[in-house]
């Protein structure tokens, strides 16, 4: 007769990971995937840099073919898309991989919603140190980096105009005609500009625009290339959006993903130079993960405080309640909340 | 107008992140949840290193009490708390934090089965490591580590001995009933001894039994203190698995989680010493991660080969047929695959 435990366990397949399964029966299967939870990020990113998802293009194909293709050994290829498998990011059927409609559609680099081009940013050294280092961080209650990922010229920031396009396209999109409805605008800020897509499809919509692109020169570079790709006019505006001179009598000032990066004060300061830089009426555009007053839904917002816990000194992903405040203090008028049509962000209107 | 987008997107909530819901829609909520969830693995290691969990215990608890509790600011805390909330480690509600039954059971320390003790072990710096060089290690098809996690004494060995008891108690107590099953042993050999819970717990259940204990020496330390603690005795066996002079007659040779770091011509080796020092008739209980022959199932034994991969020279998960090829090129007879109740790993037990 064996000893009697004292709980309940559950090492049953793991259905879900989120929210609603907290709740009935202790789940050791959600502590052992949280604890290993590093390896998934690895795994997709070694998916990537060794073509899996791009080679599932061709239709089913087998761990040795994959190993060939890579130019590595088929043990290791298996091993990867197994787990790829196991964790829902392709398929396995008779031995063979193929893709599911999400790896077809956002991690194999034939499709335009591709994010694999993302990665080089988004899984960049510094990012996963900042992870690695995250309890000294709460203790420090800033990011324990030696240079944190917030407003300063960093080489990321060029990563992160080279890559982050693809994550961005539906909201540039978006942004767009959230200005032209308000009318065909004459003069546009884009704050933060880096790949430039935002001011770019302004561009692209309303060609007598003067689009003013601010961004650190480095980045600018890249926003320029991407202009002349693009055959539109960007005039380019080299700084900090916290001084450079930033003009006046836009019609609308572009802000997306930068009051995360900041504290409350240092994001009144910048509303307060982006409202002194509109016209009377001009649109504050902002995009961004806006979190429910909870600060736990929806989990994708919710989450990203933590990105920011953990890369800057003082960033957040504020809820609409903290705008509101933040937009009061630096003089806007009306203001409206959007969820972005395929994305997982929303979009705050405020009018000077 | 918008231009429409060539793809269904669906940024809503995730609800799965396992193979069930890989089939139906694009879900870029997933991919991004893959890439990010690094950060769910540091979240719950710095939720135990902050107290967070064992705070928990007395109750619903706001963030700014926690922050005391830690010595640290609220804001960290805050962003801490409510990343754990939304990945359904503890719980929130009207601004309070508190328990899951998960959290409860696995990782408050005052629970028994907490796997709290078991992260410096399980999270500890190589591990991580290693997880982060793993397209490196496909690359050369063993781990990129410098300093393999496998059949050398290293100081993660005697991390794990001091750490991992609370994940093997269950499994200690399933394996001593199987072994007494067979009839009261006199002599049984625990390889790769580590805490000596599976010996030990033989021992309380087979007073007059000689177990021998093998490790390497600065594991057989721990091995040792854990056995006065248990008030039982133990024979020291200090060595490696490969060279170590066993003995002979032998009623039960426990194997528990060896196997998974080597391949398999090392395992048929090893296996045949552990066959030679057996008694004919005697049993090889091995403790390990199985998984189904379709190598993507259950989730957890599946994905157990890709830690091994990062961290082991050629290290795997074997399913069941390939158990079978090795026990037959051992010499093993009979052998049988039993469930661990209240784990995810099997027992194999394989007779001489």
């Amino acid at each position: 007769m064996l000893p009697t435990l004292g709980f309940v366990v559950l090492w049953t397949s793991p259905k879900k990971t989120d929210n609603m399964l907290a709740m009935s029966e202790p789940n050791p299967t959600l502590v052992w995937e949280t604890i290993t939870a590093h390896q998934r990020s690895a795994a997709l990113k070694a998916g990537v840099e060794l073509g899996v998802f791009d080679a599932l293009s061709k239709g089913p194909i087998t761990a040795a073919e994959l190993a060939r293709n890579a130019g590595v050994a088929e043990r290791p290829m298996r091993i990867l898309c197994d787990f790829l498998a196991v964790h829902g990011l392709i398929n396995k059927a008779d031995g063979h991989f193929c893709h599911t409609p999400t790896s077809a559609a956002f991690l194999d680099s034939h499709s335009p919603a591709s994010m694999a081009p993302t990665l080089p940013f988004l899984m960049n050294d510094k990012l996963i140190k900042a992870t690695h280092l995250l309890t000294e961080t709460i203790r420090q209650n800033r990011t324990a980096l030696d240079e944190p990922l917030a407003g300063d010229e960093t080489r990321e920031w060029v990563t992160f105009a080279r890559t982050m396009q693809p994550m961005m396209r539906t909201a540039a999109e978006f942004i767009a005609g959230v200005i032209l409805r308000a009318g065909m605008p004459a003069k546009v800020l884009d704050v933060a500009a880096s790949h430039g897509l935002f001011g770019i499809t302004v561009a692209r919509l309303a060609p007598q625009c003067e689009i003013v692109a601010l961004d650190f020169p480095s980045v600018l570079e890249v926003t320029a290339e991407n202009a002349r790709a693009a055959g539109v006019r960007i005039t380019l505006l080299p700084g900090s959006a916290f001084s450079a001179e930033l003009g006046t009598d836009y019609d609308a000032v572009i802000v997306t993903n930068l009051f995360h990066h900041f504290d409350r004060t240092d994001n009144i300061t910048l509303m307060k130079r982006f409202h002194a830089a509109l016209r009377p009426g001009g649109l504050m555009v902002i995009l961004e993960f806006v979190p429910n007053e909870d600060r736990i839904s929806p989990p994708v917002p919710a989450s990203f405080s933590l990105m920011m816990l953990a890369n800057t000194p003082g960033g957040d992903a504020y809820t609409m309640a903290e705008y509101c405040q933040m937009l009061d203090a630096a003089g806007f008028g009306t203001r409206e909340i959007i969820d972005v049509p395929g994305s997982a962000q929303q979009l705050i209107v405020a009018s000077a």
